[in-house]
């Protein structure tokens, strides 16, 4: 059994990596660390955990914490990531970081969108960006995973195939993303409340969020020039989901048929991929509580665009569960193990 | 008291007439028809409309309603309110037509949209599009009115003064636009029941929806060049508004402060069109129940685009305010009548 | 013009009374106090309430704005209400205080419950329990109205009538309350985090819940003689909305049709009661926004019990609506000013 | 593998079925009904549901495929299920019927509830009820499981060990429940419709609910007296979920400690219910997508009443997830076989 340990674990990521991790059959799991909540039990902050009742929030003692266990997923505030990660990587345990912090591969980058210096980066240099669908062979070797965040996932799995396959012209991307709620985190902030999200809708952070550095690094690497998006998030009220919806003038002459195919090629041996038919696009709902993306697209004839369309759950997809997807590369267990349920719907 | 008639009464464009002419001190509404629920009591459709218990629905019998008021609202699914609506203008009527069908200045154009032929294209050169932001003294001086779209409201109301100012790049316009779900109608269908609404988001129509053309005539006679734009609906699961972003690639260098000041002096007279503060962007929650369109707007220097954002409530300055606001300006009064009251807020 | 004050304006009652208070001729908004929020403007924390952009929150320095009003809306919290009511009713004021802190007739039952003493038992005498279906005329004459509590508004209509004709036996009187999230206020906890509410529902302070003693005492004061009841708050993931469902065995032969009139006839002069018709039940969502309690009921004939549903909006009728119907009837306007729209469906 | 049959497979609970029986490692889906469907593919009704791409709806021909399966799920609308469930019974088939029509014993009780007439009585003198915390001895030796309906698998759980121990007086039980929308099956109707349903939550059916019967039997059984209730369901704007309130005066002197020991020793051994702590309630967020029945309690002592509160997913716990249950009580699998998620939560 594969032991693995949590560090950060009061938020909703960390709810779902133990929710999903109770579904798997290899790992067991050895600690959880909160500093706000150590002393507490995990269901005293999630009564739906309750097979962890045997589990209490610890600090984050790096030191005392290395040797319990093989593999580290790290659900630690931006920033805060940093150092953690460093010490458990340099102990040579297996580390997968869910914030942004070895995300970008240039520290000035870094340091520029997240308001702070990256102070290890000779360890950034070892880090693989958890993007199977991308950095599958690389991920299997590793000892350190930047796990992707929730909107360059949807963003990049969308434009990955029209990228390779230059359809597109990539001076002026639209991606326009709408995300749950649960994608700012388990928050005690009014701005986050029931009766101000309720039956709102609203953009924000329009051209400043700090996703846009990360889906940029990952597109200029698939296209192999450099590109720059327009980004803007959207507040949905829903618990989970990420819908994107990207828009990209063609320059080449092909038919949503055809685009189609191409997506299908693309993603033909992704188990955690779905492109649709013609004429039908995802919906967040169908994919909620899965590690699936699913996409459809459409070119619009009467400008010469392609949009694009991709579906995940923010939580899972987005966080969670393609940790894990990560943690069973690198184990070489069954890519599918504990990620293989259907949705909940409705 | 201006006599008014409601043709088409028993769907939400319906209800929400009678809601808002129920605070107007100049009206009193005369009639209103339903095929369906002939016969029936407005308070047996909508208990919340108390006010109108003495109101029951009748057929639209044209010729017997002709004489009984004398400003017609046309509330009718496209297609079948052609008729009606010629048969009241050439009765010497005032109408308003909340339907598609008088929107369109070129037949041809409406055919191959709605797939069936215009009948009355002589009532339709009389039509005045009844967005009063641009067309006030025309609409102070015509009897009919074709009532805008709910995302054409949205959509044009954000471009109108960037492309008066020629500021953007036409060639690539896109317009991602999100509505509640009361856009649909009151609508018995499996799709649109709550459990498969709720919690869910997706697009739909993408590059096929039938405000695109009335879209692109607005714009086109903006700009007097023809602008073909990207438009994609999404469905919301809530019950009210329309956010719609919008981007376009800007051909002047300005600032988004001076975009900003450009968008505040075209709406500086406009009694329902605000404009946001530098870093603020609408949310729908804010214009429920309201018939103002709130507007936010941010130029992503890193792309050179003009980001959009506007908010209507999709019932009211989206369908029945505006109508509502058009019959007060055809009948001199105060514009703001009945439109005055602020968004129920949580 | 009359002019009013609200302390304690930055929570959803202040919002409330600012809105419903923007369509009410008679009466301007001198100030409006926050600690919290002090120098900031009511649209900061509002934005829905642009007509108020020329109101900034002051702190509340009870000698300097004691005489810039001539009735004080008082929406601070529990135990906070206390002294500033004392003041300014001393100082010949009119008051109408939204805090529990008036409501109790009996101090002791106060401290009881609340765990802070009573300090102004004086003025406690002089206050009117604000519920004007059963205290019109001491309204009328009083300058210190205590508005009931949401809970209570809703409870107490409910059984009104069938106390005042004796139909049930009080000793096993069950009342089933479900409010929308509103009626927690505007707060930053985690617990009324959209995530947590939203696809929630649970119910809370079972037999412990302040709002007991309230009902208790008026349903004692009616029936003259001392009543108790099981009393059970739930959470809805809704905005808005009281739905109270209430169970009292029968102990008088009476049909469901002759119960009706019953209740018909107490509220047929109310301006604000609806009882429906047989068979017809009450929606939260047809009140929304809105002064109206809506009461449908049934005997259960199997088992001889009155069932009562009544339907409020919990921030309306059950807190500021019933605030501002409470000031029309102090100052001798018409009780509906203000107060008359219909409701915002959907 | 046990080769299963799920007819009436187009619904919620036929898509549920499939949902768990996705994860269920001894179990085969050999085939799945529907009328309106047939032809249609199972993703065509459910996209979530895409591991079952090589299965179509057929028509119910029940001579054609009783033989292509050992167990069926019937999953048919109430009356349309009595004739196939009898045909396959007796060809020797077992049966799990998710319809009401084998749930009450007496055949005259049944018809004057579902207006009616049961044409197989001799079958229906063979159904057993298939709570398994009541009655999994006899689940495991029977061949015809009548499945409990969604509200009373959560009342008669809620007041088993309450009327096992005769700690109440059943005269004048208060049952009131609140369902989430999908309760109601998957519906074409305008009063389900989005808007309809959203931010509103009212009472039907006050005490003529065709549950009723089904929730008296079984109390009456375990109370070994004829016990008549109060049941009122609501409608909640939740996909999924039923909170179920019960209030019955107390008749003996017990804590609220004594009654949770009391609930906790006489669902020690269950795997699917959890007994809750002192001052804990549950919340059906907690219970989503799970077979879980989740119970908390509280005496009111100024009222000598036991309140009880219980939770399930009406589609989980409520039918589909226990019509699981008892299958693999029928075939001797483990019982949490298929059932052992956790909720998804938020």
């Amino acid at each position: 059994m594969l032991k693995v340990f949590i560090c950060g674990g009061s938020g909703y990521a960390g709810g779902e990596l133990l929710r999903i991790l109770s579904q798997h059959p290899e790992v067991v799991v050895a600690g959880v660390t909160s500093e706000k909540s150590a002393g507490k039990s995990v269901t005293d902050l999630f009564p739906h955990l309750h097979k962890y009742s045997y589990l209490r929030y610890e600090p984050l003692r790096r030191e005392k914490i290395a040797d319990r266990a093989d593999l580290f997923f790290m659900a630690l505030p931006h920033a805060e990531s940093q150092e953690a990660v460093n010490f458990l990587f340099q102990k040579g345990r297996k580390v997968i970081d869910l914030s942004a912090d070895y995300r970008l591969r240039d520290a000035g980058t870094y340091e520029k969108w997240y308001k702070v210096p990256h102070r290890f980066p000779a360890t950034l240099k070892k880090a693989v960006y958890g993007l199977p669908e991308i950095y599958r062979n690389r991920i299997q070797r590793s000892r350190l995973i930047a796990n992707p965040g929730c909107y360059p996932t949807g963003a990049i799995l969308g434009l990955l195939p029209a990228l390779r396959e230059k359809l597109i012209d990539v001076t002026s991307i639209v991606i326009d993303s709408k995300s749950g709620t649960s994608g700012a985190g388990r928050r005690s902030e009014a701005v986050f409340s029931f009766c101000e999200v309720n039956e709102g809708f609203k953009a924000y952070a329009i051209g400043t969020h700090r996703h846009t550095p990360e889906i940029e690094q990952e597109l200029s690497l698939l296209y192999r020039a450099g590109i720059t998006v327009n980004f803007t998030p959207h507040l949905l009220p829903v618990d989970r989901g990420i819908l994107t919806t990207i828009y990209a003038p063609l320059v080449k002459k092909v038919t949503t048929e055809e685009a189609l195919k191409i997506y299908r090629d693309a993603y033909e041996k992704e188990p955690f991929v779905r492109v649709f038919e013609y004429g039908s696009y995802p919906n967040i709902k169908n994919v909620r509580g899965t590690n699936f993306c699913e996409i459809g697209l459409k070119i619009n004839e009467r400008t010469d665009t392609l949009i694009m369309v991709t579906a995940i759950d923010n939580l899972v997809k987005g966080a969670s569960g393609q940790a894990i997807h990560n943690m069973n590369i690198m184990m070489g267990f069954d890519e599918r193990t504990a990620l293989d349920s259907l949705a909940l719907f409705p």
